[in-house]
């Protein structure tokens, strides 16, 4: 008698995130994956995004916590529809927990959907979520040497963001050593260094975005 | 035929966590488990306590990191014995790492064990590794909200430091709001405010410290 065997976990995930991606490409939307440490600033970069596309693009937030709605209220304050999910307890989002969400958007409404995952350098960078668009937001707080110690997530990443380069001066931090690590882990890597205190650098990640939906709706 | 299921990966690791504990009851040996996100600080939270430490105690470190031994040698430098677990993409500490790790020491001549797991404030709570006592390593620029976003690991701790207090007045941050917080998840925690930088809180920390190794020792 076969036994059976629940396989890798992993794989079950992947194939609800090529789901919810071609749910996304049917109803063209730009589905961007935020991670990074708790505390890093997420939210923070998406509220600023928010107030620079929200009279381009019709937003939709997606905001994973384990525990909490504050997130999502804050993000509520802009006009844009926001679903929050608790993890209760579980330390990333996955592809099911997305397509859960996803239901209570209306899909063809939107252009650009901004999931902000778990507080978490590690866990979430091995489970796709169908997005098309994977972001690390890294802030100078935790020191330069984060890429070097975290290094999976910044390899799964497309951009890297540095935040609260408002910073700079009080703390030690090189950026020059973060961007070099971050390129030797994957070379081509966008990095982009900002504050979404000061707003200082913002405009070339919202430019990089707007390339971004350009290139989707373009083909 | 009965299918065998191989049960709860967390029993396992709470059997082994239970070896680990009856060995340092045996040795005499203090065992700390500092967790917290990553960059909040606990690399620098073990060198300031080994430096204020390390006349009156015999003191082991054993580093936890997914890659590189940057934080071992650091330590290192300090003159204690540390050793370097490289978790390899793994998102915390278990107790079975630590056993292995505990054949590099000489454990009949040390008191205190300073484990410093993988940065992460998720999944190292789930954890136990057969330390005494759990610490939370919380900092300034990481927000004040992070207890009620993150309760479990805060739950499960025996103590939170709030590190990096010299950003106090530069960043938006309620010392009172968070220390609320903290005692509505966890009555009676003990919590410290201190800065790895400026030295400044740090006595209360240490006195804590050897306050737990007397009772240790006093049986």
């Amino acid at each position: 008698m076969e036994i059976k065997v629940v396989s890798n976990v992993l794989r079950t995930n992947d194939l609800l995130a090529e789901e919810n991606s071609a749910l996304f490409e049917k109803e063209g939307i730009l589905a961007i994956n935020v991670m990074g440490s708790p505390g890093a600033g997420k939210t923070s970069l998406l509220l600023c995004t928010i107030e620079a596309l929200k009279n381009d693009l019709r937003i939709g937030v997606i905001e994973g916590d384990i525990a909490t709605t504050y997130d999502a209220e804050l993000i509520r304050e802009t006009g844009v529809e926001v679903v929050q999910i608790n993890t209760d307890g579980a330390c990333h989002l996955d592809a099911h927990m997305i397509k859960r969400a996803l239901v209570y958007f209306n899909l063809s409404a939107l252009d650009l959907l901004l999931i902000e995952n778990v507080g978490n350098l590690v866990c979430p960078a091995s489970f796709g979520l169908g997005e098309a668009i994977k972001v690390v937001v890294s802030s100078v707080p935790e020191g330069d040497d984060k890429p070097k110690k975290y290094p999976a997530i910044f390899k799964a990443a497309d951009c890297a963001l540095l935040n609260k380069i408002d910073l700079l001066e009080a703390l030690e931090f090189n950026p020059a050593r973060f961007r070099e690590d971050l390129l030797k882990i994957k070379e081509g890597l966008e990095i982009f260094e900002l504050s979404c205190r000061s707003n200082e650098g913002l405009s070339f990640w919202i430019d990089w975005l707007k390339k971004q939906r350009c290139a989707q709706v373009l083909g």
